[in-house]
């Protein structure tokens, strides 16, 4: 009986939640897109409303400013980034992914609009308090993953002397790589550029700085 | 005759040309510093006389529009940057710099108030197309010269296979290390990485890629 009663009410609360959650997917989507091709200045709560197809309202009870929809888009962004990417890793499970294809999937990472998205939170932290605040942590905690993931990827042992330096090394050329994409198509450079860093990187790194795949 | 009667009308012109240049000079500096620190919303033609203590109208008869400053600004920042580096390598004519000793000056170069102020001119110029017109060519002269002063510096040879990439990555290394500087202090990590890096260069360039310093 208490099943039977509890449960007309408690059905339909579950399509509600899941109608929220996909508003602020949209949102938080909406959110990347526009900063990557609009900038900090064209991305505000309302003009990505309109973009996701969401009323202005039922933003703002998601998000009630846009330093809140920005910081959440980029936290978003990356955590879909480093999911496909693992999942990429998970289905080769059975071969270890050679260091130009893993320098590959880096650099599409990091000439992504989530990459420029990012880019303009951070500028934009940069001379602001407060969303400073805000995205610090959030950087920490996605470089962080992005380290854990690369070290993965690579199968490269950090209790070796230098192989750490050499994983953060590879992270912030990436970015450097990133900005490189932000004004003009850099891949044809870049693919020349990550072909070499490959062949330096199985140098530094050797067969003692590899962890068992 | 001819140059008694000529003199006196030349003279004073002389040092109008020179207030004008220091005023001009005045205000680069002052917008390099306004950019690093207010960003790019924070920097107009008035805000930058203001802090360069000239008048308004003065600051409107060199730069009619902020896009103008700013990009002048970058640009006279990036001369003066690599004209210091070149100072110091010619300084040291008797001797070649250690890989880490050019590692730590490209260092000190992209982590100064002009890559906050260059940052802010590529990340407004991505959203907007008239400015994009402006700063690509820019980026790609600064680009040349700081990868011509890097390999002069290194005395590496690029007719080696793999050598121009290999510098090419570092100074996309070093616009990481820049990104990565500029929320939090990251001094005490980016000088480790160099360390390293200048171990992973010396190994990439190996003897062969050096030109006789």
């Amino acid at each position: 009986m208490t099943t039977d009663a509890t449960a007309p009410r408690a059905l339909p609360r579950e399509p509600r939640q899941d109608r929220s959650r996909a508003t602020r997917r949209r949102l938080l989507e909406a959110a990347v897109d526009c900063l990557a091709s609009a900038g900090w200045a064209g991305t505000t709560v309302a003009v990505v409303a309109e973009r996701a197809g969401v009323s202005r309202g039922a933003a703002q009870h998601h998000f009630r400013t846009r330093e809140e929809l920005v910081t959440a888009a980029v936290e978003y962004g990356a955590d879909v980034r480093m999911t496909q990417m693992r999942e990429r890793l998970r289905a080769l499970a059975d071969r270890r992914l050679s260091t130009l294809e893993v320098l590959e999937l880096l650099g599409e990472m990091y000439t992504s609009p989530l990459f420029r998205a990012a880019l303009q939170l951070w500028v934009a932290a940069s001379s602001d308090e407060a969303l400073r605040a805000q995205a610090v942590p959030l950087e920490t905690r996605v470089g962080r993953e992005a380290h854990r993931l690369t070290v993965e990827a690579l199968g490269a042992d950090e209790s070796v002397p230098g192989v750490r330096e050499t994983v953060q090394a590879t992270l912030d050329l990436m970015r450097g790589l990133g900005l490189a994409d932000l004004l003009t198509d850099d891949s044809a450079r870049r693919s020349r550029l990550l072909r070499q860093w490959a062949v330096t990187l199985d140098l530094a790194l050797g067969e003692e700085c590899r962890s068992p795949g």
